[in-house]
């Protein structure tokens, strides 16, 4: 039986904390995996230097990563086609806008037996549609694709500080080999059928995190929030099982649902540029500028794709926790709706 | 029909909370309570003055909720069988060690029809079973018993900070009742069937909130804290659902499951002297004996309880975080098996 050949697409902070796990992984399983695992990087300036080279030499990405060291089985390659080439195992992990136009590139040269993992945050909800990013790499790969998601900041990962994460996997086969790929004694994965509960919470869950934020904001104390967490996680539920078949109960009880939530609730820019919006009264953009460099908030612009796509369909009545957080950030709503209209 | 009459035993810190809710929510209707509702207060001292006869004056207790008011027509009376004569509805607010007390002293003076329900902390669990105060009252006073239980700081409470809270009661009638009795706009009331889930979240939380504080007087970030907290609501599900029938999965998605665990795991004194377990490397006891006036901390003794019932089943290994809790804090096992262990 021929092994497998791993390729990361994407090689920012989560990115390299995962390039981290399967560099090593990849040691413990040589009757599974080919050695050499490839890391597409965009190739950026590193003090002078092209980042691949320092990442080849260093065993470390010091940009996005800096102090954490990657076994020396991963080498980091700038071209994408090149990294990709003759891989049967593609991860995923890099910002949602950049995946189509990595999968065009990479259209026609994956091998139909090839399969692969997402780790991209985050949904398209349009009016006409919700898409999941997994089902969108399938269907222009032509092959199998499974989520990955859990209470992962990367950089406790990269530390080594234990934590779990939720794999959702169709193929019993597959999902067998992303645990081998991505379990270890300080990360444990779970492998569950449910992928498309486990990319809904990835995304859903910033949501709430403003609302939890806000909750903040007018010194609510732990009640409120426990209270509009645990809505808010009945609202990702609602919400998976109305629009999608096979989303299952016991999903939010994994790392990806319950685990995941609560760090974003405590932690986690979502709440706090919510927080930073009551105390300040600045609006949300203004908010950007500051506190993100001007990077998108996605929890706010989530519960606005949320609206637009509940609106039409007459249900925005159905989900009071999403819909007050829309209408608080970008309708003018009193704050403290946030709790009187959910 | 004639009216209920409402009767709360015990006026400590949340149950004179409940004394505001209540004896507000009564007002409100006419056509099913008695006006008057009485609640048994313990008579102390209060500044030289009968502690009944400053909260029948004020309509406040000063010495466990100040500067709270409850409506008029609140009556603190301090002889229990008083108290509760001809009494339809029980309301018990107490510690747990008073219950069997109070029972033995109501036992054949409470008419069949009424009907009970338990807001007490706690359970009490021997090597031989474990009893539900519920089903205790229900057994020593030969009527129904609900059990309340939520992510409800008291103090948050009586200030009106948006909540929500669990009614676990069999009869949809007495469902009702309770709902009318307990539910504001500000204390949202879900009616679920499953009491015993509802009391046994209640107690198990705090061998939960012992895991987080160790965690987090180990630094170990809130990836770690958020696996611990999931870890240990899989365990307050397994155990339920291992030695109790009709304990539902949904159970642990309401106020009294997972909101009530975060709130106990982010604040709270079980959380809270974990942490300094670790940080001043003190034992438990000289621990309660600095932090809590020597009052027991309620997560470790349930933690050693769990385990003295767990162990004579061959169980142990079956539920690792209450496990592991018990043995780093009894056995001298290193802090770290929180999470090696588990």
């Amino acid at each position: 039986m021929s092994k497998e050949r791993v390729c990361l697409i994407g090689s920012g902070n989560w990115g390299s904390a995962v390039g981290k796990i399967v560099s090593e992984n990849i040691l413990k399983h040589p009757d599974i995996f080919e050695r050499q695992v490839r890391q597409w990087v965009f190739e950026e300036d590193f003090k002078g230097e092209k980042l691949t080279d320092v990442i080849n030499r260093e065993h470390e990405n010091p940009k996005y990563l800096p102090g954490i060291k990657f076994a020396d089985n991963l080498t980091a390659v700038p071209d994408l086609v090149d990294a990709c080439e003759d891989a049967t195992v593609l991860v995923f992990v890099l910002p949602h806008q950049f995946v189509r136009g990595v999968c065009d590139k990479l259209s026609g040269k994956i091998p139909s037996n090839a399969k692969a993992i997402s780790l991209i945050k985050g949904l398209e909800i349009k009016p006409e549609g919700v898409t999941l990013f997994s089902e969108e790499i399938a269907r222009l790969l032509g092959i199998n694709v499974a989520a990955l998601s859990g209470a992962n900041i990367a950089d406790e990962v990269a530390q080594e500080k234990f934590c779990e994460t939720t794999i959702g996997c169709r193929s019993q086969a597959d999902g067998e080999l992303f645990f081998k790929l991505f379990n270890t004694d300080y990360f444990h994965v779970n492998v569950i059928r449910d992928y498309v509960g486990v990319e809904l919470c990835g995304a859903l869950k910033n949501v709430v995190a403003v609302g939890a934020g806000l909750s903040d904001g007018l010194g609510y104390g732990s009640n409120t929030k426990a209270a509009i967490i645990r809505l808010g996680l009945m609202e990702m539920r609602k919400f998976g099982q109305t629009f999608f078949g096979g989303v299952e109960d016991t999903t939010f009880f994994e790392s990806c649902g319950v685990a995941d939530l609560i760090t974003t609730c405590s932690g986690g820019r979502n709440r706090k540029v919510a927080e930073a919006f009551v105390l300040t009264g600045k609006p949300i953009d203004e908010l950007e500028r500051e506190l993100l460099n001007g990077q998108k908030l996605q929890g706010t612009l989530t519960a606005q794709e949320v609206h637009q796509f509940l609106a039409p369909r007459n249900m925005t009545s159905e989900f009071p926790l999403f819909e007050t957080v829309y209408r608080i950030i970008y309708k003018g709503a009193p704050i403290d709706s946030i709790v009187k209209d959910i």
